[in-house]
C-alpha cells in the first residue's frame, strides 16, 4: 500500500482536515500578532518627547513591517498548499508541525534583528530562520506532491520550487554579506518583492489562476 | 480577462474562502485581547493602596476601553464587508493582510495612549493608526467593489466610504488639535458615538437591514 | 417590523453568524491562554530552591486555576446560548462586544488578585470583574430572548438569570466581606461549585439534557 | 437513560460540536506559540556579541523545541481522539477543560526549565505538569469510551492507554532521578521518540492507518 492510499481522504475526514488547517491558521494568526509585543515606548522617557522615542523605535517598527510582510506571504503560500490537499498522513502533519515550530520562531528573531539589526549576529539569526521556513515549506510540499497528497501537477510543484529557493537564496545569500558588511546585508532583501516566476518566468506553469 | 472573472469566485472555494475570514477573525481576536496586557499593577506597591494604583491606571484602561470598542467596530465592518464578498484574488489577500498589519499595531498605540495620553506625540500615534485602518478598510472595500468581487450596491459602498471617512476625519482633526490643546484632543473621539449615516442621512442608502 | 423580525435569521447567513461565534470563541481561547503569563519563577534566585520560588507563587497559581474554572464556566454558557441563537442584530453583536470586553479583563483581574489576593483592594477588582461578567451574560441572553432571537423557552431563560444571578451574588457578597476580613473573603467563591439550579431546583425548568 | 443516551449526539449538533474542537484548538495553537515569549536575547548586551547571547539562551531554545514537539504531539492524540467522538455531554467538556488547563500551563513549566533546567525543581515541575497532560488526556479518552461517546474500539482505546502510560512513565521516571544526577535526567525524555506501540506491538490493535 502507498502513502497516498494509506493517507486519510480529505472529501471523507472533511472535520479532521479542516481542524489542522484551523490549527495552522490560528498559529500563523497569533505569530503574527505577537509581532507587535516587540514594540514599546517606554513609560519613562526622562525629557525625551513621544517623537523621539519612536523614532529610536525605527528599526523595530521596520523589523515589524518586514516580518509581517514575509509571515503574511508565508502564510498566503500555505493557505494555496493546502488548498490542493486531498489526503494527509501522520507525516505530513509532522511535517507541518515542524513547519510551524519556525514560523513560530518569527516573532523571536524579529525581536532580535530589531534590536541588533546592525550586527552580523542579529541578522544571520533572522536569515537563518527565515530561509528554513522557505525551504521547510517547499519540503513539505514537494512530500506530500511525492506521496500523491496533492492534486498539485508537476508543474506548480516545480513553480513552488522555484519560489522558495529564491526566498531561502535571498536570505542565505544576505548571510555572508552581514560579515562583511552588516549594515548592507537586509537591503538585498528588497529582492523579495521581485517574484521569480512571474518576472522572469523561471519554471512558469501554464496556470492562469493563482 | 477581467480582475472580476479572474478572481477565485467564493462559491467554489468555500473552504479557502473561510480560512481568509478565519486568519482576519483570528488577528482581530488576539489583537482585540492583548489589548489587556496593557493593563498592569506593578507587584510592589510601598505602601500605597490597590485601589489607588488602579486609579494611576486610569488613562490606560480609558485607552483599553476606547481601543476595545474601536477594534470591535473595525471588526464588525470587516465582518459585514467580507459576508458580501463573492470572490478573491491575491490583490485583495494583499490589502486585507496590510490592513490587518495596521489593525495589529493598536495594541502598541493604545499603550502608548495609555502611557503618553496627555502628550502631543501620543495623541498622534494613536490617531494616525485609527485613521490608516478606516481608510485601508475602506479602499479595500473599494477595490473589490470596483472589482467586481462584492455584492455591494453601489450605495452600499457609498455607505461604507462616508463611515470611513468620517471616521479618519475624526481622528485626523485631533492631530493639529493636540498640537494646542492636547488634553481637549481625545475628547473629540466622542464623535465617533454619532453615525453620520444613521444621523444625518449622508449618503444613505435605502437598505433596511444592517 | 419589531427587532425579531428586522434580525438576520441564523440559517440564511450560517457563515456571518458563525464568524461570530468563532470570533467569541478565539477571544475566550486567548483570555484564558493568557492567564498563564501571569505566572513566573525569576531567572536569578540569589540562592532560594525552585519549589521555594514556586511557593511564593502559590497565590497566583490558586488564581490561575480560579479564573481558568471560572472563564471556562462562562464559556460553555456563551456556548450554550449561542446554541439557542437563531437570529442576530447589531445590538446583539454590540452587546456580545461589550460582554467579551469584561472577559478580556480578567487575565489583569486575575493577576491582580495574584499579587494582591489577602487585600481588600485585590479582592474588590476580582469579584467586580466577574460579577460584572455574570451579569452581562445574563442580559446579552435576556435581551435576546425577549427580541425572538433564540430558541430558548421562559423556563430555560429564567434557569439563565437564576444562575447568572447566583453567581453575581456570591461575587458581590464577598466585596463586603472582604473590608472587613479580607483573608475570608476568596473563600466564599467556594459556594460557586454549588449550582443553585441543580441542587435546591429553583426556578427548575423540566429540560432533561443540557 | 445512560450517559451516552442521554449526552448531545454530534451528528445533530455539529456547530457546538465543532465550537468545542475549535475552542481546544485555538488554546493549543495559542499555548504552543507562546512559547516563543521565553526566548529572549537582551537589548544591551554590555560588550558580548548577539552569537554569544544566543548560546546562553541554549537551554530554553532546547525547551522551546521540546515543548513545541511535546504539545504538537498531544494535539495529535487530541485530534485524533474527537475524530472519533460522537456525544458529548457537560462531563466530558468539564474534563477536557480541566486538561487544557495543564496544557496551557506548559509555556510556564517550559520558561521554568529553560531557567532552571540543570536544578532538580526545575525538572520536577517539568515533569509533573507533562505528565499530568498525558494521564488526563488518558482520562479523558477512557470515561468518553467507557460513556459510549467514542467510535473507538476497545483494541483503540488499549492502544491510547498504552500510549499515554508510556509518555507519563518517561516523565514520572525522570522525577527521581532528578534528584540523584538532575543533569541526566532530560535526556530520559529522548525515550518518547520511542512508540511503545509502534516498537514493541504492546497492546497493538490491528489496524492499519492511524
Amino acid at each position: 500500500m502507498t502513502r497516498g492510499e494509506a493517507a486519510k481522504k480529505r472529501e471523507e475526514h472533511e472535520v479532521e482536515f479542516s481542524r489542522i488547517v484551523a490549527f495552522s491558521d490560528g498559529v500563523f494568526a497569533i505569530a503574527i500578532t505577537l509581532l507587535v509585543l516587540n514594540l514599546h515606548i517606554p513609560k519613562e522617557l526622562h525629557g525625551e518627547s513621544v517623537g523621539a522615542a519612536l523614532w529610536h523605535e525605527r528599526e523595530s517598527l521596520l523589523a515589524y513591517g518586514i516580518s509581517f510582510a514575509v509571515i503574511g506571504r508565508y502564510w498566503l503560500i500555505h493557505h494555496r498548499l493546502f488548498g490542493e490537499v486531498t489526503g494527509f498522513d501522520s507525516r505530513l502533519l509532522g511535517l507541518n508541525l515542524f513547519y510551524l515550530a519556525w514560523v513560530v520562531l518569527v516573532p523571536f528573531s524579529s525581536e532580535v534583528i530589531g534590536d541588533h539589526g546592525s550586527e552580523t549576529g542579529g541578522i544571520v539569526i533572522y536569515a537563518v530562520n527565515l530561509a528554513v521556513v522557505a525551504v521547510l515549506g517547499w519540503v513539505m510540499a514537494a512530500d506530500a506532491h511525492r506521496a500523491g497528497l496533492t492534486r498539485l501537477r508537476s508543474e506548480d510543484e516545480r513553480e513552488y520550487r522555484y519560489r522558495a529557493f529564491f526566498v531561502a537564496l535571498v536570505f542565505t545569500a544576505s548571510i555572508p554579506v552581514s560579515f562583511v558588511a552588516p549594515s548592507v546585508a537586509p537591503f538585498l532583501w528588497l529582492a523579495l518583492f521581485l517574484d521569480p516566476v512571474e518576472r522572469f518566468g523561471v519554471g512558469r506553469a501554464e496556470r492562469s489562476t493563482g
